[in-house]
């Protein structure tokens, strides 16, 4: 009832269970870049993951955004809207919060429809 | 199978699907206010995007809060009291994290059953 | 439709409907010790409520951690680690924030299915 792909003994980077899928918080695995660039590196993973449960970023219900430095929100959403599927956004709430390592900029965590 | 409700090319306000309403973290129109106007604010933006899914604020499941300054925990709560349906309290967590611009002194996203 | 266990006023410590169980962000009972014991104390009352509502650790969906400071992730995950369900880890998402109180160092909220 419960699928999970990528676990480790702390923690599964995506569950699937009831009709939808739950992701970590997914943090950028190039940090040499800005905002903008580590907020492409973690869409494009999370793109990676909904794929290999059947759905896409079209069904994306709803996105955490934590980012290091809240005056970051522009440069994020230059990748955000990029990204975005057209006509199909989720719902969305931005905070500021310091990550697990220093060098992380942004972290991103969803829930979307299979 | 995913209803949305105000949405942009960034994000989406409330969406509707599998039963519940997913809503973004909403932050008060007017700003002009303390932590408790804002959250009073927030809570009637709430109750009008619940109205809009058929549901309402009874049937909220979880609710996510954000205030800019911890400090001011016991002034959301005093607007927060004065509005939850009774008997019918929510889960609840509430956090501090600097939000998306410096006159939001709180920011709140919940998940409702429909 | 909507079970709630241990409701105030104000909140409801956990609530299930359609298949999940939705818990409150929960703060340690005992808030003498250190990261490890707190977060230890925090998971102890999360398998108790996951009990009440007939479902168990590694049923867990996703938890949401908030540390009152991030260089406690170590700590924290050293309790954590013991404490997870083998095979069974949840998504993740740890950030930081000031949480309600100075001496609650770790706050922990979880979805589950039933």
């Amino acid at each position: 009832m419960i699928t999970r792909y990528d676990s480790t003994n702390r923690l599964t980077s995506m569950l699937t269970a009831n009709g939808f899928a739950f992701l970590s918080g997914l943090t950028p695995k190039d940090r040499s870049g800005g905002v903008k660039e580590q907020t492409a590196d973690v869409l494009s993973q999370i793109d990676t993951y909904l794929a290999k449960a059947g759905t896409d970023k079209s069904r994306i219900l709803v996105a955490n955004i934590w980012l290091k430095d809240i005056e970051s929100f522009g440069e994020m959403n230059a990748a955000w809207d990029a990204w975005v599927a057209e006509g199909a956004a989720p719902a969305r709430a931005t905070v500021e919060s310091r990550l697990a390592s220093p060098d992380i900029l942004v972290e991103i965590q969803v829930q979307a429809l299979l």
